[in-house]
């Protein structure tokens, strides 16, 4: 298999873009990145897209010829392909694309994230994000995607003894990240007081625990290592891409504090890029729910089962200290439209490798780590990106 | 770029299924794939399923992960994705499963198609099957996708001279072919005049001209071409996988008789396989509208253009002519549940290159073609198979 680098990133601000439909995200996103590689349209071999639920939000399917059409891309009959894996959408894109040019088809090809979801009442938008977990086994019965994690959260509490607070001091280690991120949903400090008086969403999660509804698109090129030197000084290399799936239902699981997708993918993206946990300097983690970034950084092993409350609750994982996550804000304050949210990690990764990455840079940062998660942990997707 | 084969194939029947669900179907068809193939599940490697709009029909986005999980393949936590471009989502996981495999990433690779149409009304159906057009810009003027496909047979009639009776010979073949394909959907041969004499759809196009709304699914499996004949003796080569994209809307075509999108991914395919037209005995062309067969095969080469309704009428694209078209029914007969036509077409054309396609069996078949279509030709994918 042939190496794969990040050549060109780009991103829209995150949050309720009502003056700005689908079309016009996916092109501003995927034109930045074009710029940022300095590409011309003719280099492009083929176009993938991460998204949810166009056809739902938008009622628009076939979104990947959508943005080829609107682009340009379409002029050069690219091929243009839609994935989907509800949250975890955005990260498969990006391993789709990393397989086309791993095996030679392609040299050149750009990876865009999309969802537009304000357009629509929040209890039609709940009802499509509850379509990741399973309709006819948990949501028929009224399970709804905040109360699943809930469930997870309580549960968590139980087993580990995790606290309300200690869950809730990811909202405030993010929104502290955020503010440092001008294109974030979010760019405002909160305190702990603010998560745990928000209004009850899911007990014991309230409206600062979930990440909002948000518009946005975010795009990545990625190109043969061989060919990167041509465009960029500073290419960002693909160290490991790597996916994993569990049940659709929580019932269906051993115990639903381990998202074992997660631990598998991270094992294996490990493996592939021969590195350790220590090795790696900052993560960004699918925090959809403040609980869900406990899980995430437990489950790839970065803190013992039951430990990570704690841990960040003591600041281990704010800018500064050994292992930064979610130094964008996470989908908590950076925002989440499902299928950018996978490829707008990578667009952080890469700006924080670059040393672009402005007020919340990471010193030193010469690996990094994105984990990116459909459902409640039914798809997992986890890459490695290392300084070239 | 390594070669691969399919080594297993598996069928639901296509119509309307009341008693089956969409998670069965894909089981069935999957589970039927994998036993043909002689794979135990601990050696899968990889899941892709084509589905166009489940988050719309049964309100269910996720829907790899989710077959994943009935299937049990989600026990060893293999990546499972699914691939969506509107009526071309099968091919198109198809060649993704090619290209995870031709990168070396995978050996063995299980892909699903399938769609659950019926089980919402007719109307519904319809505004969800015009989401692979241009929702903002045809769609919300009142263009439905019938419509959009009887404008481009009114221009053929009008450029080419091709006539009304020329059209409907495509469905009276298609379903003289489905007659003896025990897993269509219609079953039964029909004369001339009853498309002729059929409700009015959208004129020129009556409702024998339009394929049906059907359940079914449909699976491959696909194989690394050296590891290939450990599990069967008969494997058949991917000769190539080729995929094109074109405006979403038919207002930015110079010409909307010609799918462009299908000129360049067959131009593409038979260079990559080394072929030309004449090498092919059969074809599998996406004839969700009776127009559209005309275009396929005209587009590929097969006919030069404005030629392809004399052709049909003539019975060149019979069993029996050196090039038979749709010989599993099509759409039209077979039936087009969207998401498992193009993996469907597929299972076809190996039945035929393994010579146990029954009563239509084409003699000595040793190259066969897929083209599968999205949208009004916004994107296209052609395989092309061989006897190895």
């Amino acid at each position: 298999m042939r190496e794969v680098a990040v050549i060109g990133i780009g991103i829209t601000k995150f949050g309720e873009l009502w003056e700005t439909g689908f079309r016009e995200m996916g092109m501003q996103a995927g034109l930045a990145a074009v710029q940022d590689a300095k590409l011309t349209a003719e280099e492009i071999d083929a176009l993938y897209v991460g998204n949810m639920s166009a056809g739902r939000f938008i009622e628009q399917e076939h979104v990947a010829a959508l943005i080829a059409d609107y682009s340009g891309m379409a002029r050069d009959h690219i091929p243009a392909t839609r994935v989907e894996a509800a949250g975890a959408s955005g990260g498969l894109a990006i391993r789709q694309a990393y397989l086309a040019i791993a095996s030679g088809q392609h040299d050149i090809v750009v990876v865009g994230g999309a969802e537009k979801m304000t357009d629509i009442s929040d209890t039609i938008s709940n009802e499509i994000q509850s379509s990741a977990a399973d309709q006819q086994w948990e949501c028929v019965f009224g399970a709804t995607f905040p109360a699943l994690h809930a469930m997870i959260a309580r549960r968590h509490m139980f087993q580990y003894g995790t606290t309300r607070e200690q869950i809730a001091s990811v909202a405030v280690k993010n929104h502290k990240h955020g503010a440092l991120n001008p294109n974030a949903q979010f760019q405002k400090e909160i305190e702990m007081g603010t998560v745990l008086k928000s209004g009850m969403v899911a007990d014991p999660l309230g409206v600062f625990d979930c990440a909002p509804n948000s518009d946005g698109a975010a795009a990545v090129v990625l190109c043969s290592m061989d060919k990167a030197r041509k465009y960029t000084d500073a290419p960002v290399k693909v160290l490991a891409s790597a996916q994993a799936s569990d049940s659709l239902a929580l019932h269906s699981r051993a115990d639903i504090c381990t998202f074992e997708a997660t631990r598998v993918a991270a094992d294996r993206a490990f493996a592939q890029a021969k590195l350790e946990r220590k090795d790696i300097q900052l993560a960004e983690v699918h925090d959809n729910f403040t609980i869900s970034e406990l899980l995430a950084v437990e489950d790839m092993g970065f803190f013992p089962k039951g430990q990570a409350g704690k841990a960040t609750m003591d600041g281990q994982t704010t800018i500064g200290a050994k292992l930064a996550v979610n130094t964008s804000g996470g989908l908590k304050a950076r925002g989440d439209p499902i299928g950018a949210t996978g490829v707008a990690q990578i667009v952080e990764l890469v700006q924080q490798l670059r040393g672009t990455a402005g007020r919340r840079q990471v010193d030193g940062a010469k690996y990094a780590l994105a984990q990116n998660v459909g459902g409640t942990g039914a798809t997992a997707v986890v890459h490695i990106l290392g300084v070239a």
